[in-house]
């Protein structure tokens, strides 16, 4: 067990409204206590742990000025508030972070009134915020009352181009919204992008140790104009500006750059906003992630996502590993083919770590590009890099590549261009929820003509996807791989390239036949094994492609078996649709066939374990194994009818 | 006939280098004969007007200056772009626009060579030639060569995120790219966005009629520090500059503004950059939509899409109709609705006309939001206008839908918001060929837990769903509606909410069943007429629903008779695919079915009528009879096998 910190005024605080009793200077220590609890909470459910300590302060002085959740307070992409949950009622919880029925690790609606817009995804704030503040100004209403709308967005958020799109609409409509950016840009190298540099020129003149002394110079002036009533709060507040920013020019109000880490620069600057506001404006508040916890500090990515950890030491509790991780294998077996040729280059939507492309721009740095939170942008980055002859790969998480649908349709579909698109976290993806779920990519790419999408089974197959994907310059194409390690296959020395639209079978058996696509294999594998023993030995066949369809193979299956069942870590609408599409124009349905198609079901599915939430799902070896004795008819003690 | 304007001079240019033998004062001439024949031209075909004669001097001089197809000039949108049609080697087919086996109506690589990248969806021409410019860094080629990157946006287009986000990662990335800020706001109003005021005060001191004086002046100086070679010419253009504008916040050189219709300021400006620019530079040129033909510079929408027309008169020569579009009875439902409930509120993405919302925006201002070309923004803006307890009907297109699925997925779905989505163009559309289709929004949304997904198969129907979507708070809610008029059936004097998940028997018959999702729905009956002639009377359903299904019709019908055939106007994946997984499911294939499903083909159709575009898909009443034959094994002679 670790021992919980001891938080004396923190245990006075049962809800926001709490807050409101205390001096500034209690206010300040209760910070340090919630900055206490969120390490040790972590410690014990690893996440991200750096994000929230970035805000701590900016945590309590918001929920301290502002009434919540009548204010509706939304934190952009969420990960940031585990100090929030702790001061609004969830603290009883806070050491079930990202468990199975645990509190998410995101702000969640369904979760907490005081998670007024859910998030995961990065960049949907203002836009959040400017729905609810234009919803109270037209008489809408929530049933805990509708006031302030106040978003707090990250620098690596202003990157997106929702982002722009919101302040864009903010500045016309100008009514009263509050936009925090929440800056810890000097905490992360390196920094992406035109936007990062130009907030980086706004503090540039005063270096941040001098900016605390500076701020609070600004802040003294504060509160006199106002008692005297002279001049219209905006004025003023612009007045205090650092000059005509970006920010001005798009209509807001800019004021900062203020210490986030300083409860006597955030309270008195919230209050005044608070108080005096009229239309759209901007806080400019400079944080550092991983603020107050040395292991976080000192770490390269500030304690972004950890495992759980001694609170000591910071030294991480990871799980050793049987097999490499598939990140880790597309990432070299992708090194393995640009070391061939010099014309495949590499594409990131802020995610080097998380694609394993940090290995790509560590040996080609000009050739791997990470184009800021904008996957519409890199995506037709990619098509015009492919128009120009290069071959690029495009690394999105399968989630994250909605954002990029159109320009997937328009700019690479349409066009045939031939991207790579290295689609990680396809499937359940654990800790990180419903918000990450890769389900609906296989069914969105499928659908367009001259696509290619492939999904690896193992670590070997992805390796071999890869070196199909270099290879292929007809067009689009895709290959999805999930989370976490491989099975431990053995691994090819180098990629082959696999025969367009060719699948393998894995097994032959009678009766049925099991038809993968997707890492999904390996638990109709052990399926296989448990049906062995009751007399059944399916055929089991790895499909690889999703388009093209291996036509020859799935119509043999269908001939030779009484019942063939397909099975995708995906949504309906995907795989097993076009084989029943095929299946159904060819009128292999006409005379008969026990045909299954195992998809995810039509829930989302909170966090858990992966192999829990595919338990939720009813995919696993269990289900599978189920469904077969389901569908030839055999009675089955005991098993989920899935 | 019309009659075709001389051209003398325009008659020597065979392709674009043809221009570089002229003088400036010739050129000036060719722009006034490019204008005369793109005049001409659309008088005969209809199309996009407003948009090229606003650029024809900037089109003569981008093609005299720089050296397309080797340099590759990347129009946004690509409507604007008839007259770089007439210069690069297809005014011979200049007359063909928009028409089936014609030149489209956008730019598109399959076309021609002067076309780098295809487009159609706005704002996506500088991520292009951010890929273009990194791909020569790189040591990329195409056959034509590969030097300058040269994007021409508009000032509408910036609003959209994508633009943000490639301007922000060119800004970083330093390397030479040209943009021209095509800006003809002030022909357009009323102005959207925050991005737009600025543009305005750009220019705000100088009225755009001293401009052309002031601008002259300003390229007067240019040789001079050139021939000097005294200074970079960063610097220089710099100097240029209005002041720190917020492109050069990002990382471009700001240039401009400068008069697009004056030969004399543009050519001289072109040169200097094309000599000189080494980073990011971006052109501010002014333009009038519709510039040099009185009846486009008089129009409200400055000639953006017209019909044939007389060039003398301008009047436009539309066909009569028989019935109201599907747009207008969509908002004239919707007032309907918004009479009665002050919630209802409305929301488009930079097209109030072509969704209606006009209407809407007329009688209440208040309730209506354009939010500029922001799709992402716009679907978030209203899952939070929903969260504060409005009703908010978000109408897109389904294709420009896909520019906002994330947010559908990530904060509508997921969050299971009462969004209501307004989904025109839904199918096959016609002059705007491919790029425009709607073809995917069925299987992209009806995969999403929670989503109630629509179909109207007429007019009448489309009422009813508005007023279906404006009952239901409990989640999010679609409708999609074609292109074009209804079928003439009789209005319900207000419509009346259907019961979810409840389709329609539309006429009893026996052997087959026609189940239709949409608008195909009169093909079907066209069919079955046909059909009847030949002793089959087919039974009639008109699904509504492609989520939640008519669980109970559905399985009625397959149990009901031989075959079972679904209709819908969307790719694979979509209603049909959710129909047989539930067949599936219920064991119904297990025994047999004929059961087939008819959806757009893998391929992307080319611009046509959509009556043709549809006998290209195979999906009209004469494909239905020959599947219904083929299905039954009744002979047909001379049908088509589909």
């Amino acid at each position: 067990m670790t021992q919980t910190p001891p938080t004396p005024l923190l245990d006075q605080v049962d809800r926001p409204a709490d807050l409101k009793r205390f001096t500034d200077a209690q206010l300040s220590e209760i910070a340090r206590e919630v900055r206490a609890e969120t390490i040790s909470a972590v410690s014990v459910t690893g996440g991200h742990l750096g994000a929230g300590l970035g805000v701590v302060e900016l945590t309590v002085a918001l929920h301290a000025v502002f009434d919540t959740p009548r204010d509706k307070l939304i934190w952009d992409v969420g990960h940031q508030c585990y100090p929030h949950k702790i001061l609004t009622e969830r603290r009883d919880r806070i050491r079930t972070l990202r468990m199975k029925d645990g509190l998410s690790g995101f702000t969640k609606r369904s979760e907490s009134a005081y998670d007024p817009f859910g998030a995961a995804h990065s960049s949907t704030s203002i836009s959040a915020a400017l729905g609810f503040a234009v919803a109270r100004d037209l008489g809408g209403n929530t049933p805990e009352g509708l006031g302030d709308a106040i978003a707090v967005i990250g620098d690596g958020s202003m990157s997106a181009g929702m982002a722009y799109e919101a302040m864009n609409n903010a500045g016309h409509l100008g009514k009263r919204l509050i936009v925090i950016l929440n800056d810890n840009e000097m905490s992360i190298a390196p920094p992406v992008g035109a936007m990062s540099s130009y907030l980086s020129r706004l503090y540039a003149e005063e270096p941040f140790q001098d900016l605390k002394a500076a701020a609070k110079g600004a802040v003294s002036l504060l509160p006199e104009p106002f008692r005297e009533g002279a001049k219209r709060a905006k004025d003023m507040l612009k007045g205090m500006a650092v000059g005509g920013t970006l920010f001005e020019q798009l209509g807001f109000s800019y004021l900062g750059p203020i210490d986030g880490h300083d409860m006597n620069q955030l309270l008195p600057v919230l209050r005044t906003v608070k108080q005096r506001a009229t239309g759209p404006i901007l806080i400019h508040v400079l944080t550092k992630k991983g603020k107050g916890y040395g292991p976080a500090e000192n770490a390269r990515d500030k304690g972004h996502g950890v495992s759980k950890f001694d609170v000591v030491t910071g030294e991480q509790k990871k799980t050793p590993s049987n097999a490499p991780s598939y990140t880790k294998v597309f990432a070299e077996s992708l090194l393995q083919e640009a070391a061939q040729d010099d014309k495949i280059c590499a594409v990131t939507a802020a995610m080097p770590d998380g694609t394993g492309l940090n290995l790509f721009a560590e040996r080609y740095p000009s050739r791997c590009f990470d184009v800021g939170i904008a996957e519409q942008h890199g995506v037709t980055f990619s098509a015009a890099l492919a128009a120009g002859g290069m071959r690029p790969f495009c690394a999105i998480y399968s989630t994250f590549l909605q954002r990029g649908y159109d320009q997937v349709v328009h700019d690479v579909a349409l066009q045939r261009l031939p991207v790579r698109f290295a689609i990680d976290r396809a499937g359940l993806v654990g800790a990180d929820g419903a918000t990450h779920a890769g389900a609906f990519d296989v069914g969105y790419l499928a659908n367009l003509p001259g696509f290619v999408v492939m999904a690896a089974a193992d670590e070997a197959e992805l390796r071999h996807m890869v070196a199909t994907a270099a290879a292929h310059d007809d067009g689009p194409i895709a290959f999805r791989f999930p989370r976490g390690e491989g099975t431990g296959v053995d691994m090819p020395e180098r990629g082959e390239p696999i025969e367009i639209g060719k699948g393998r079978i894995i097994r032959k058996g009678a009766r049925v036949a099991l038809l993968s696509f997707g890492t999904r294999l390996s638990e109709v594998e052990k399926a296989a094994e448990a049906l062995a023993a009751k007399g059944i030995t399916p055929t089991i066949a790895d499909a690889r492609f999703a388009k093209p369809l291996d036509r020859d193979m799935i119509l043999s299956l269908a001939a030779d078996h009484e019942a063939l069942i397909t099975i995708e870590e995906g949504a309906v609408g995907g795989f097993g649709s076009h084989v029943a599409q095929l299946l159904a124009d060819e009128g292999v349905f006409d005379d008969g066939l026990k045909f299954r198609s195992m998809v995810l079901p039509d829930t989302f599915i909170d966090q858990a374990s992966p192999a829990d939430m595919y338990a939720v799902a009813g995919m696993n070896a269990e289900h599978i194994e189920a469904k077969v004795l389901d569908v030839l008819g055999v009675a089955s003690i005991g098993a989920q009818r899935a």
